[in-house]
């Protein structure tokens, strides 16, 4: 089988605009093509766009925007994870032998369909998701004991390491009084413990072992690969104080790569709220079940041994283009271990992780890689 | 690589209901487990969805009502071809070995998002895909002489394979004067040459060859694949007498498959209207260009040697329910194969073939499957 490698990425600055799906997913592109020179449009077997915006025949006709002819081109939509999940599906095309050469590009409008989860009848009037991440907040403080200090620190070390990321709709710093301080939405969840909706996309170049030099003389390596969904309705999630799909998915990644938590160098978690990234440190291995609150005590000064999470500012930083979040969480990881990342680059990376969920936790994809 | 072999199918009645998409859906998964009596919901690694509906995370949301907790659950989008994107989708996710058994589910309501092509603009008013059709009739009148006696032929057949088809929407034959008679759409198109909208899901499952015999002693493989988007609008089409998108296809699904055209004995072919269906036969190397309104003559008595043409009644007697359409052709192929199609069944059949197109012909995909 075909290993399969990241050879390059495309990123638009991360804001609210005017404008279409379409021209910011280009404008990722037209970045992609831009940093990977020796790239033409005829060498692409495939477009897979991950949106959850109701545009049809978006990846044809962002393909033919872009002057490709791809053989496999369709549009791929799981809620918060369908990034991804197209990125799978391109490693699998590659795999399989059916294609060389995959884009995958991810995007969304802040005013995107994925905002609500229509679907959870039984949950009443509380389709906002964070009525679910105060739910699992308050159940982690009861377990715990953590508390809403900790989950702030979260938000000032990814709001500060956005600022370090050009790419990130936040530019400024918070203090652990301003998140505590900021608006309250559902007790505990504050403004400041949520991510925001926003435009962005962000595309990346999956390429056959056998044509990677060709583009690259950096390959990284695509290494695990898990995935779960274990329900779609909240009301099914029995246990408010773990993750069950991220904890399936980084079993069956680790499991791939042959690797331990431990070696992680470098993650992007899914901190649609602070209280995921915190059950992210728990669930993804980093630290012990329970241990997540005192982690990100630590992890602010990256005082935690090897991993830093969520380097150009997690979603809570960067903002939250539904469809693009789990392709830029790849290209950050691309970028880090590359050792492309500017002031936020993170010293001797080896192996970097992608954690990337939906909807209260219900599905769940862990990627990881490595150079 | 692992070779990857249907092992069942679900199917619904095709119809116009007050059924939601999820009831549908749901209604071919469970006559796919009911046709397969060794599949347990834990068999399942993923479940893939094709529907141009904007439902957000019905992957997920089916996989709940199904019992099943699948590694991969995405929704795939591509128009008219979504179906056989998902079936290859599922086709790499096994070949590459990152899963062994996945369901493809496709399914539409009548009112799909997807009757118009609400992107291109540049063709004014002209949005409803009978203008394309009518454009593609007349250019191959006035090249070849086809007529639309012979067009009108391709109705005929297909709604009188339809009427052998319990799950097709319409259940009446029509006759020449029939077709000719009915309502002009857009000259030289009339109702009957047209497939319709309805309510519709298919379900196929697909397993590794390693697990193939665990659920099925008469496994029908995936022996070719090709794809191709050549644009998305109208506007570059150039050619009116021919469908690239199909023809680059086909030669990529027979290479792979190291098959010829004539040895193709059963084939669903996409007839959104008669002109596609034509224009089918000789862009698949079934007929010489040009020839394909004769052989449309031929074709009703099946006179034309080893080749069966929709014999469940195509798009035009079975209904059109986009985002189910290409996997509802590929469970015919496998019934077919299987010797399993009742009244319509093509003697000896050993290779099939399904072609699905999106959008005026700009995307296509072929599959050829053989037992």
């Amino acid at each position: 089988m075909q290993r399969v490698a990241v050879a390059g990425y495309g990123l638009t600055k991360f804001r609210k605009s005017n404008d279409s799906l379409y021209t910011i997913a280009a404008e990722s592109m037209h970045d992609l093509f831009n940093n990977v020179k020796s790239l033409s449009q005829h060498d692409i077997d495939a477009v897979l766009v991950s949106t959850c915006d109701n545009a049809q025949y978006t990846a044809s006709i962002l393909s033919e925007m872009s002057g490709i002819r791809p053989k496999v081109a369709h549009r791929i939509e799981n809620m918060c994870n369908s990034g991804t999940n197209a990125i799978i599906s391109a490693y699998s095309y590659i795999a399989s032998g059916l294609c060389d050469i995959a884009i995958v590009v991810g995007v969304e409008k802040a005013d995107s369909p994925s905002a609500k989860l229509e679907w959870d009848l039984t949950r009443g009037s509380f389709k906002h998701p964070a009525h679910w991440a105060a739910m699992f907040s308050k159940a982690h403080m009861r377990e715990y004991h953590t508390t809403e200090e900790q989950m702030a620190l979260v938000s000032v070390k990814n709001h500060r390491n956005a600022t370090m990321n050009p790419a990130a709709y936040f530019q400024k710093e918070v203090s652990v009084d301003d998140v505590l301080k900021s608006k309250p939405i559902v007790k505990p969840v504050k403004l400041y413990d949520c991510s925001a909706p926003c435009d962005g996309a962000a595309s990346l170049l999956l390429v056959s072992e056998e044509k990677i030099y060709e583009f690259t003389k950096e390959p990284v390596w695509m290494t695990g690969i898990g995935q779960r969904s274990v329900c779609a309705s909240f009301s099914n999630v029995k246990e408010l104080t773990r993750m069950d799909s991220t904890i399936l998915a980084a079993r069956d990644a680790y499991a791939m790569a042959k690797i331990e938590p431990k070696m992680i160098d470098v993650a992007e978690v899914h901190d649609a709220f602070t209280i995921c990234e915190i059950l992210a440190y728990e669930d993804l291995g980093f630290v012990e079940k329970g241990r997540g609150g005192r982690f990100a005590e630590s992890a602010l000064e990256n005082e935690n041994g090897s991993v830093n999470v969520n380097t150009r500012g997690g979603l809570i930083g960067t903002g939250h283009p539904v469809g693009a979040t789990g392709v830029a969480q790849a290209v950050e990881i691309a970028m880090q271990l590359q050792n492309r990342a500017g002031k936020r680059q993170v010293k001797n990376c080896k192996n970097g992780l992608v954690h990337n969920l939906s909807a209260a936790a219900t599905s769940a994809t862990v990627i990881t890689m490595g150079v």
